[in-house]
């Protein structure tokens, strides 16, 4: 299909238009490793990965010398098909599942390029015309009146940041969240680990008479039994994120009863063939998913997770990106959101259009 | 107990006496990470964590930016006693096992100093008197003369590095190395994931024929199945490393029957008490343990190992320990082999006296 002739780790920071805060701090700006990789003819492939220490253990400087360690044992190979990248990477080092995922994306925009084929149709094809976009609801001050515009605009789903108050504060702001947007989005929380125990308990208690449709992970994503309890006590489904990490993640919630559904991220499980794989798997506990991009995101990220979004087989918790967050960006055309749902690029690969000089601009490393 | 002033990190480069050739590569000099922690009345604790991209994913500046965004976390922190010091670090972000494990040692080291105890009294006291050192055989044109010269000098345990010839030329090292040590001695060999499954099942068939005692991780660590083809042609057991990150590891291998013994490493289970858990949760499956350091550790990292060495609950599969195998050290008595047994420093906390004049000597960053 194409030889891999050279990969190169960069970092970017793109200032957020509002600091975004939630249980673990407040993030003013993108942290984030982009991937260039050209192939032999001299096309070129872009990647993206979030660093992420508290979900994913990979910083930025980790991860350009987990790229650079890869790249050695890379640069050269031969890819022969879509579905022979993943095992490529996987072999070349142990564990960094963001940095992976980043090479992982360049190769598959290279492999739609070559093909002729946007990215889902190279991951089989759409199994739906348009993914949700999530709202988040994360302590602007006039969070609930923004909320109540989106949702007149066409947006079907809203998640509220909560474990960012006292259980009862947040419980309120959810209420006012499902008032504002009325009986027909799904409106869910994410405490993001931050809560304690009994905060989570008396938050789950809470949760569905606030009119919320599910909770993700309410405590530490390690607590399984703090998130089985919360299971049991709320009568809403219990979603992970910070607790799954692969498949045996999948299994041991379903196992446990510690979640109904849970949300599924390329930097966490290391690119899109393994994402499609853990969506069938839930699939088959009968587990929702949602896909989610961090908070920062530029296009390059948010365009992978559009196209995953259409490719993946169930996605009943919806999608988000989060380069609509961001006061710039590295693309010509970014990522939009139309009426509440991402607008999945067209093109063969990723079907944007990277611009260099804006990545000089942001540029770190 | 102590509050945590400072933690530092830097990393050193100590070139080999002989570059060690393993089936991962040629390996010339240590690129290890050393962290400098200071308490809050001026003492000073050392870790140490050697970088092991296709073992643990962590590389040198992944473990430096692992240690900076820990130590914002954990300056200023108090603590309440030696039991206390894993949760504290785990909570500091996600993963990241082999630097988590520098800083274990460093506030061991501290809190052993504070008690005025050896590291091994600390983790509950000495199991046995002196624990024996593995002399590894590694491909040295006089690799079996020097095998047969260290038998007579005391040696009990030796392990031949194997996949870096093919199955039959290794079987043949295992038969030499056999005959030159006599019967007494245990021999092992270690293919460090090197073997294809079918090498792998060809040298299991033989290595009960050739002397072996058990074989160590013949194929990729993730590689269950073959594992268990492994253990099934093998009339000796087999051991697993690579393939233990943590206790769902060991568990996963037992139920599976892929491996009746392991390799235990403060890199991989993140701390002194985490490995201490594994040996005994190995114990109950009557798996037999194995502790090792990484091919060129100094003698900070190496006396973590000999005080665990001592109060491991059981090792029947010997101890290695690696600073013998630089041109140099940053230690005033570096930790000594006599007899082919490890000697356990014997001052409070790790016992060792850290030159910094031979810090500066070999520090990289």
């Amino acid at each position: 299909m194409f030889r891999i002739a050279r990969i190169e780790p960069m970092v970017i920071a793109v200032p957020m238009v509002t600091p975004i805060r939630m249980s673990t701090g407040t993030i003013t700006k993108s942290d984030n490793l982009i991937v260039r990789i050209t192939d032999g003819q001299g096309r070129t492939g872009w990647g993206e990965a979030a660093s992420a220490a508290m979900m994913t253990g990979e910083t930025s400087p980790g991860m350009v010398a987990a790229v650079r360690f890869m790249a050695e044992r890379l640069e050269g190979r031969e890819v022969t098909g879509a579905e022979a990248i993943a095992d490529l990477i996987e072999a070349a080092m142990h564990a960094n599942h963001a940095a992976k995922s980043a090479i992982d994306t360049g190769l598959l925009d290279l492999a739609g390029q070559h093909l002729g084929l946007p990215l889902h149709e190279v991951l089989g094809g759409k199994k739906r015309e348009r993914a949700a976009m999530i709202w988040r609801i994360s302590g602007a001050p006039d969070e609930i009146e923004t909320a109540r515009k989106r949702s007149d605009e066409g947006f079907v789903a809203f998640k509220v940041k909560v474990a960012t108050h006292d259980p009862q504060t947040d419980l309120a702001r959810a209420r006012a969240a499902r008032e504002a947007v009325g009986p027909g989005p799904r409106v869910s929380a994410d405490a993001n680990e931050g809560f304690s125990p009994p905060e989570a308990l008396l938050f789950a208690k809470g949760a569905g008479d606030a009119g919320l449709d599910f909770l993700e992970q309410p405590v530490a994503g390690h607590d399984l039994e703090a998130m089985c309890a919360c299971a049991e006590a709320a009568s809403i489904p219990i979603g992970a994120d910070e607790g799954l990490h692969g498949p045996r993640d999948i299994t041991r919630h379903h196992q446990l009863g510690a979640a109904a559904g849970g949300s599924l991220k390329l930097i966490k499980f290391g690119g899109a063939f393994q994402v499609m794989a853990a969506a069938s798997l839930m699939g088959e506990f009968g587990m929702a998913v949602n896909l989610a991009g961090k908070a920062a995101d530029t296009s390059i990220g948010s365009a992978a997770i559009a196209h995953v979004a259409l490719a993946l087989p169930r996605l009943e918790w919806d999608a988000n990106i989060t380069n609509q967050y961001l006061t710039g960006d590295v693309v010509r055309d970014p990522v939009s959101v139309v009426e509440g749902h991402i607008v999945t690029p067209e093109g063969p690969g990723l079907g944007i259009s990277v611009d260099e000089d804006l990545i000089a601009r942001y540029r770190q490393v």
